[in-house]
């Protein structure tokens, strides 16, 4: 399964592609940053990054695109910009009709450091040595968009396991209905 | 000038164009709104308004298009999502190069009420009103939009002479600097 990772931002929008192999196999296939000045127009920076994750959609071909969920306990200003970056990566993945999962910070910091309260120093210091890279990634952007990616990877077999239980909690859940209701109606004929 | 109004939102997005002709002269264009499913994924609701709104770039040209800034005052989910669609509007205007203005809620409703504090209801009343329709555009956020594309055309004479007088004063300061700084060097030369 290749992954594109994207830590969502206007200033620096973290991308990095993962494939998962075997097990717990991760290989690092790119990683970078999109940047924007933010002189520029809102509108502008917003394309900006939209047209550098096309590129990388176009060049990488990932199955799914995994995106950090942002929260608002952060300066406001700073967490529209990167809800609205994390709103164009979802449409661009949209477009080409690619699964998108959002992951929580603390999920991505807990799959790669086994501790969902790692630093930012500590998370890239991990990823450098899962992926087995000569050097660690920069900026911090950068090894967060592969962190996760691979949190992903990790995850999906639980989250299909996950997914798969409750569709048959569901369907467990409609069969009964249904028996209750056919001996009710069994009992008002007789 | 065209303006096309959006009060951006993921279960309901308004939008409404609205025509500027002279003075506070407003004409109604169109006015709608994009729903989109809650039990959808979140990248297909984002695909499905951003066409929604592409259809009408389409149909209507607008030469603007003035979206409602989004705060996070509110419920975090949901504004979380609003400023995805913010973002996915806006990019969609970015594609076409038209402008994109924000405009808050308070600057909207004192355009359109003449108190930043009206309420949904007052919007809805005076954009009746102003636009001299029929009946009350339905829902609230059409009668948003409305409102928003006409604080844009009502705002815009004074945004340009603000942006002016902005541009002049800067340049009066970067003239003022270098004098400043050619003194001081003729200063240390004499």
């Amino acid at each position: 399964m290749r992954v594109l990772g994207v830590d969502p931002g206007l200033t620096r929008c973290g991308l990095g592609v993962v494939d998962g192999g075997r097990g717990r196999e991760v290989a690092c296939v790119a990683v970078g940053v999109a940047r924007t000045p933010p002189e520029d127009e809102l509108s502008s920076r917003l394309l900006a990054v939209s047209e550098v994750v096309e590129q990388w959609l176009d060049a990488h071909r990932p199955e799914v695109v995994a995106i950090e969920r942002v929260f608002s306990q952060h300066n406001v200003r700073t967490v529209m910009g990167t809800a609205q970056v994390s709103g164009v990566v979802a449409l661009a993945a949209a477009r080409r009709k690619l699964p998108v999962a959002f992951h929580t910070p603390s999920e991505v910091k807990a799959a790669v450091s086994g501790s969902g309260r790692a630093d930012k120093r500590q998370v890239t210091m991990m990823i450098t040595k899962i992926l087995g890279l000569a050097e660690a990634p920069k900026p911090a952007d950068a090894a967060d968009a592969l962190a996760l990616a691979v949190c992903h990877i990790w995850r999906a077999p639980m989250a299909a396991r996950l997914a798969e239980a409750e569709a048959r909690a569901a369907e467990l859940a409609r069969n009964h209905r249904a028996r209750l209701k056919a001996a009710a109606q069994a009992t008002r004929r007789s």
